[in-house]
């Protein structure tokens, strides 16, 4: 069994905040990442793909025209729609591109979605568990 | 499914050499690191969690507390109980950190410790298998 | 002659433009960073030392609560008095953390600001010319 | 469970591109990697391994011998048997690895090559299935 | 005083050996990457600029036309004229990239070339003497 | 004019403390470092060359015998002299390897000696100043 993996890079802002918490409430469990100004990150990806994955250079055209464009250079929560109202936490950001690519890739196969937030911190998401 | 990886980073002294082996036998199996004075590294560990991860800083306090307050700045073999008797190696410092921490991040769960010890070697340990 | 270099991280948004440019001209030289809703980067600083750095834990400290807390988490355009009217770049946030320690590590000497804003991009200040 | 990941790096040549795929073919697939003069790379193999994985040196011995003696240095489709009729690709070259040392580690049990080609692409080799 | 630093990667092939040595001089002075079939590696830019760096743009879009074009994706003693008879070291590829781009920065000012050819080996390139 | 970096690495245990002093003043000064019962760091030597730098091989080996053999492994202040009354801080060390090479290297001339002790802290040296 083989798997490619390819990573991309963004930078953007966002806000930590859910907007049916207290400041206090939002402070406690984000830190200092719930300043309602924002703040920001270079994001990595690293996309893990399954199967047959021959022409880099048409995943690499994919991921920029349907991930890099919406993310890079952004402020997450209010530019981009997924994250109107749902807190781009690297978690969420990490579904959110995972959605945005797994009907996409066919006939490779998304296996995962690592998102790096910071040197410290990062996620990795594997989609939802199939339904029997 | 989504997992948090959050990384730490430690310095200690250790010696790998048992105590019931010949010093011929330790630099066999251990090389240069069977130096009865002692050497030293830059750990990083890399926690893997499933599950509730909301407050990050709670789980950084937690590692702090009950890891890096233990490992840090010590020579292993000398100073840190777990150690007494065990072999310092990479393996199982991964093992003493997973025992650590296993119980103490509920409703997370520890799914994995990554202990990288030099840019070559590092190690992934994963709990034991559950018993049926 | 030895220099001692320090290494710091800090998050933040910023936008790059100058009020007294048309957008346009915001975008062609600064690209999408020019986005007015603001991006962001993890920021990285290193500082470069000469003379008496004995004590490391004493300079972490004054980084901590002079740049750090000034910097980390925050809408750099918004939020911190020096880049109210000058657009933060990596060229002038690294001036800024030159001017904000230059006169407080003696006896050491500020020999360096070296600014890495993302994985292709960064920059070195040295200060000003001294006056003859 | 315990894994050990050991890392070593060589550096070498090659030409993507099928011998019986037009030119444009593969260069439709491959991109700039299928000019017929050869461009190269600094690979870096990141061997996991489980089981007994006592002495480090006598497994970066068999890797020394068995894979960067064949792989250092090479034009790979030139000089590299495997790769004769094979187009050395990430993939192959990371299953070749795998063929190459699978046999030989026990009682450690290769668990997976990892081959890092540029700092954007890597792949994962898992082995074959087991038959039943 | 302020410098920026860029950063750039291709990938590319080459041999060390002068032809007007020996194949055991080549050998013992360039060691294994004297072999004659060609080997390669990811080599990374790091441009440093004195002066007015304003459009970053601009200058990706000059090293991507007059050094990445030419260099990426080549065997250099092959197919680069300035190495055909200039052996490829690394001192000698961070040359040709000064010697391509000096001219063309204006008003910025080209100050370093550095060029990293593995983990472990690097050149530093700051221009010839200016005669007085 | 051109220069050649290389890097080594190499694994030591030290304590950061001075005979003359109290234990409260090199707690204070050195921190967690100053633990009487040592802990250590993967050192990583990066040496600058000016001049002619042909064998990197030649070059490779003076170090291993030179350097590595001696701090490899070790705990400087036990086991290497240079250390047995001097503190072995990366600044002390950084100056031992500059006196241990800087005659050894000719024709090339030793320009600088970056030590790398931990991701946060490094410290280079440039010889002292020649006399006139």
């Amino acid at each position: 069994m083989i798997r490619v993996v390819r990573r991309y890079e963004f930078s953007a802002a966002h806000v930590l905040a859910r907007s049916d918490w207290s400041d206090a409430r939002n402070r406690a469990v984000y830190g200092k990442c719930a300043n309602p100004a924002g703040h920001g990150h270079n994001y990595r990806i690293e996309l893990t793909l399954e199967g047959a994955v021959d022409a880099a250079a048409a995943l690499d055209e994919i991921v920029a025209k349907r991930v890099l464009a919406e993310l890079d250079g952004r402020f997450l929560n209010q530019e981009v729609a997924a994250f109107a109202r749902v807190v781009p936490t690297a978690e969420n950001i990490a579904r959110h591109i995972w959605d945005t690519l797994a009907d996409t890739l066919s006939p490779a196969r998304l296996a995962g979605v690592r998102l790096v937030e910071t040197s410290n911190n990062s996620v990795e998401y594997f989609g939802s568990e199939p339904s029997p």
